[in-house]
């Protein structure tokens, strides 16, 4: 495949340029374009300017706000909500980060709610800049019926991923963020789009049987991973991250949404612990360090995430390279 | 298997003087066999009066106090603590049960840390009961090191179960109780109790390969559900349980208990959120039964936890079945 090299603060003025030309004011374009480039330095291609053409879609449909102005606000003593204005993500939650981290910090534990929303669910992302306020931080969020429910064969379920980290003494958090189907929306997407095939157990076709074909699954559902359980926690998300907060569960963003291709409305729930205000006596830092450590004392183990860091380590050209396709259709949308 | 029928409140009157006997006060012992019995009414045996030599074991090699007097207090706005006295963790729970359903009313939000007790882990008790003050509730909780970490061939991770649970309009609240091992340990206790094999992929043996049996999977780790994903889970439950409230992780469990057969000391995270906290203007219990509904209308499905419930429901006699030999053991230890 051909592809094109671009510098970060290139490929982050592209996609701005993009965004602005389709409809978004400056704050709305960099929020998202700073969340995409981000995901490509770390090499999660699927939350990348892969994304761009699905932005421009739900802009050009009307069905998103791209000039939207989130607001924040307490709604109980440990819970802040915030209204996204009808607007994609990444602003609500670039907004959102000081004042729970704040209210964490002051009563332990918080919760912020965000909702009327368009997601881009790069949730590493939100809980590792928690997480570097030395806070302990949650993230959940759900998104169009895609994955099938345990003993059933149509989508009910988002991929309805979890995101989770933890403060490290020296570097970047340790901060995972895993789908709660056995993979992603965003890799059956690209192995649709490349032609791949992907591995049995992945998901079913339309017919309700297991398929390798990444077209089909598209058209059938995905599956959740580790049978049964996964697919509790699945419920779990859609319980906290819509039924809690009055938004949408994925069978009602399938429903609702124009099917313009963009991300679909809905909400998040991000959770901070600060542990200092848990009564731990002891050096909460110290005694997560030497856990990490013993878990990395066996062979062969390695702690949620840490590909991910390596890669951002590898971009210390400050540079990118995306699919030439890619790059000519984000310019011809510019 | 020759089985002995005892009605419930026989069962945990014998329970209860067993305890007593060896050690515990009334109000310890109360708790600890009220907990047994629920267990035994909703048939999972593991949790069951299964455990009584394990608890007198624990009792008489002085590990354990059986006289705790358990207090509560805040050390946050959103966030109380509770000492366990070093006993077992049935009172401790059974008195945050109403402290921490009143925080998370005033605060949306709130955690109870549970900290220095001897734990039993029929999480789903802790949660329903929190669910039925029309709450969710989130329970984690770590125990002796017996999951391999992913790569990894040794045990590290406690079966590190997840607990939640939601209201229902009608009826018990949705729970599920979920270990982050494939199975649970107490599972691997009775299949090797009652000489059965398990399926392959449940756990591996002392030499780091698959295996069937029971006895070699306690020599040598269970395996986490879901591979890396599950693994990932199980990171965040003894972080959030252990790390966060300055309780012991897994690998310290195995390394400080003195190995008499009992539980380990471990602590526990509860969180409760409040629907009505979270600025959600709709019915939250309407949305969720609608949830609920939609996911049961796909043939083949069904709710976590509601094969618990129907075995609650079928014990309407009031009257349970144990083991001869086991019940011969209690009469014995009594």
């Amino acid at each position: 495949m051909t592809k094109v090299a671009l510098a970060l603060d290139d490929a982050r003025e592209l996609a701005t340029r993009c965004l602005v030309a389709n409809g978004c004011d400056k704050a709305n374009a960099g929020a998202i374009a700073d969340s995409m480039v981000r995901a490509e330095a770390d090499i999660c291609e699927s939350h990348g300017l892969f994304r761009v053409p699905g932005y421009v879609a739900a802009l050009s449909s009307g069905k998103v706000n791209g000039k939207a102005d989130p607001k924040i606000g307490p709604v109980a003593p440990g819970v802040l909500r915030m209204d996204g204005d009808g607007g994609f993500s990444p602003l609500a939650l670039e907004r959102g980060e000081e004042p729970l981290a704040a209210a964490a910090k002051e009563q332990g534990i918080a919760a912020l709610a965000i909702t009327d929303t368009y997601h881009v669910s790069a949730l590493w992302q939100e809980v590792e800049a928690l997480a570097k306020h030395n806070l302990a931080a949650l993230a959940v969020h759900t998104s169009k019926a895609v994955v099938a429910p345990a003993g059933g064969n149509k989508p009910f379920f988002g991929t309805d991923p979890m995101a989770f980290a933890w403060p490290r003494r020296d570097g970047p958090p340790m901060a995972f963020d895993q789908a709660t189907s056995v993979r992603a929306k965003g890799e059956v997407l690209i192995a649709a789009r490349d032609g791949h095939e992907m591995a049995l157990g992945i998901g079913i076709g339309p017919d309700g049987n297991p398929t390798t074909d990444p077209n089909l699954i598209l058209k059938g559902a995905l599956l959740p991973f580790g049978g049964y359980k996964g697919a509790a926690i699945g419920l779990m998300i859609e319980l906290l991250s819509a039924s809690l907060i009055g938004e949408w569960c994925a069978f009602e963003q399938s429903e609702g949404d124009n099917n313009d291709g963009g991300p679909t409305r809905g909400g998040e729930l991000l959770v901070a612990f600060d542990p200092t205000k848990f009564g731990n006596g002891e050096d909460w830092l110290d005694h997560s360090e030497a856990l990490f450590e013993r878990l990395l004392s066996q062979d062969g183990t390695r702690l949620p995430g840490d590909r991910r860091l390596a890669n951002r380590k590898r971009t210390p050209t400050e540079e990118i390279s995306i699919p030439k396709s890619l790059y000519d259709n984000i310019v011809e949308l510019t």
